[in-house]
């Protein structure tokens, strides 16, 4: 298992700080940048990239690192999950992941054999979930790092109301200006072509639900199914 | 040919889960991001930097995703080029690159079994291209792919007028503001200091035409050879 | 020693180019990209950035251009440092790094068959430092490549002032907004929850020294030690 993705809000610059200590436990690792352009302290908008990552990978270390917590007492975790393993503080950016993966154990990452020599109180992400997924990459076990956890911080990404409407969330808004709900994209059964009455911000719109951006004409808003298949707000 | 590239304009997010897709197919490709950067939905652009970078690469499957027609009927292309392929929708992205290597065919990608179990309307990069680049990485010929597709669209960086004058187009402006130009350097046989005409968006300037930036003075504009042998207007 | 770093302010699209000369020389080289987003021409932020990563890798040759002198006399320069080497213009972006790492020896890059074999007078990222570091990984010398040059460049954060105060610079603000000084963490021998009289801009601040920032209060500014040791100026 070699593959080790990477989801951070730190840029680049202090990301590659964590690639240096990823080398150099383990010089033969594949990396994978998911992004490092999570909102600053996004912890939500980081959940829902990871999550909506992961799935693609057939295994990996991921560590995603969203944690305006650093240097406070929030523990440092690993989840196993199937074939792959996620690795971040507990603020929940890992949960929805690892529950689309299957969650084997949650554990406190305790054993300082495995981090850096010198823990920085303002980068765990370089000292701490680098080394650690390094190791974890070569073969130690998540029961090797630390003990079960069970009282770990839990996310979702904000229940649903259904009924005569459903309403949900926007959980992600990308660089095309897509508006990611949260809301399954196969719930409400819709048919291309439809029509559809959506508020949104308090304002009202009514929108053809299509197959694809392309089909709609120029400056036309369209509701259609992201790639992670939840439904999508558009504008051609 | 192990190495594939990746421009696009859908960021770094979204072009992970290509590389994901890369990865599963084949584990030992080297992937090198050109960009993720493009103005979205900015073909020409797109074109323009696939076309400045393939020449540096001695062999590589070079993937272009800047695709505002996923989705609806227009089709994934391979191109097969020298040492290299191209693999993209067919919208022109390709073409100025491809004719930079030399064409030897273009094919519609339309086998089934090289691209993802499940195809999203709206992200072929992920579910076609991607699988797609690394089977042919790993050896699949363009002719396995689908069959030969005449109808492609064509596309250029703008004819050129020359005369008296010289008249062409700024199709690309990088991050510091140097405008590049659709007329090739050598074309207008200048010496370094000579002083040459200029009109741009209406306006007429004089500047000279010199070796590099550095030769300017500050707050200088000049006329320069860019990097990939286009005249570029500049700014100390 | 197969890992390169890049370090540059001319943004992903031109970097790749790099890249592709790099695996043109060296096939098997690891790339790592420490960033492309150093502001334009800011050689100052490319020491920074480079100084503050290098000691984090074991051995590498690291790249940095951040480089407004390009096509002009500046000298191309490779410098040996422990394990490791720097490579780039001779404008003072690899001198902080290199005093971090321990100096033996700079050297002016001068032999031509380590380059590539035509030279643009605008990108000397592409056409010598990418090609030269390729070959510096494959096992050449600096020695191989020019003479010693002893009139580089000299570069440093700038001198402090100290005595009743001490009077620093921010040296680098990253994408939370923390701004780094060149002030060291340990020169005040600070304790957790001090207070310290900031003067900014010409604004005065008294602000809490503390261990982190999930320790102050929402909207808080603080004082903290930075992840590079250095006094750091941030907002919760």
């Amino acid at each position: 298992m070699s593959v080790i993705t990477l989801t951070t809000d730190m840029g680049w610059f202090y990301a590659s700080q964590m690639k240096a200590r990823i080398l150099s436990v383990n010089p033969d690792a594949r990396i994978v940048d998911i992004t490092h352009d999570v909102s600053p302290q996004n912890i939500r908008e980081g959940a829902y990239i990871l999550y909506s990552s992961v799935v693609h990978f057939p295994e990996a270390v991921h560590i995603a690192v969203v944690d305006p917590g650093v240097g406070t007492e929030r523990k440092p975790l690993i989840v196993k999950c199937g074939n792959s393993y996620l690795v971040g503080p507990d603020n929940g950016v890992l949960i929805p992941a690892a529950r689309r993966l299957g969650m084997y154990g949650v554990y406190e990452i305790a054993e300082n054999r495995y981090m850096a020599g010198r823990i920085s109180n303002t980068f765990h992400g370089r000292d701490i979930f680098a080394p650690v997924a390094a190791h974890v990459s070569l073969g130690v076990k998540a029961e090797e790092l630390g003990r079960v956890f069970k009282d770990y911080e839990r996310m979702d990404f904000g229940k649903l109301e259904t009924g005569e409407t459903v309403k949900g969330e926007i959980i992600f808004i990308d660089r095309f200006g897509n508006m990611v709900t949260n809301i399954p994209g196969d719930l409400l059964k819709l048919k291309y072509g439809d029509w559809v009455k959506v508020k949104i911000s308090g304002k009202e719109l009514e929108v053809k639900f299509l197959k694809s951006y392309g089909v709609a004409e120029k400056g036309e808003m369209l509701l259609t199914i992201s790639s992670s298949d939840f439904l999508e707000i558009s504008r051609r």
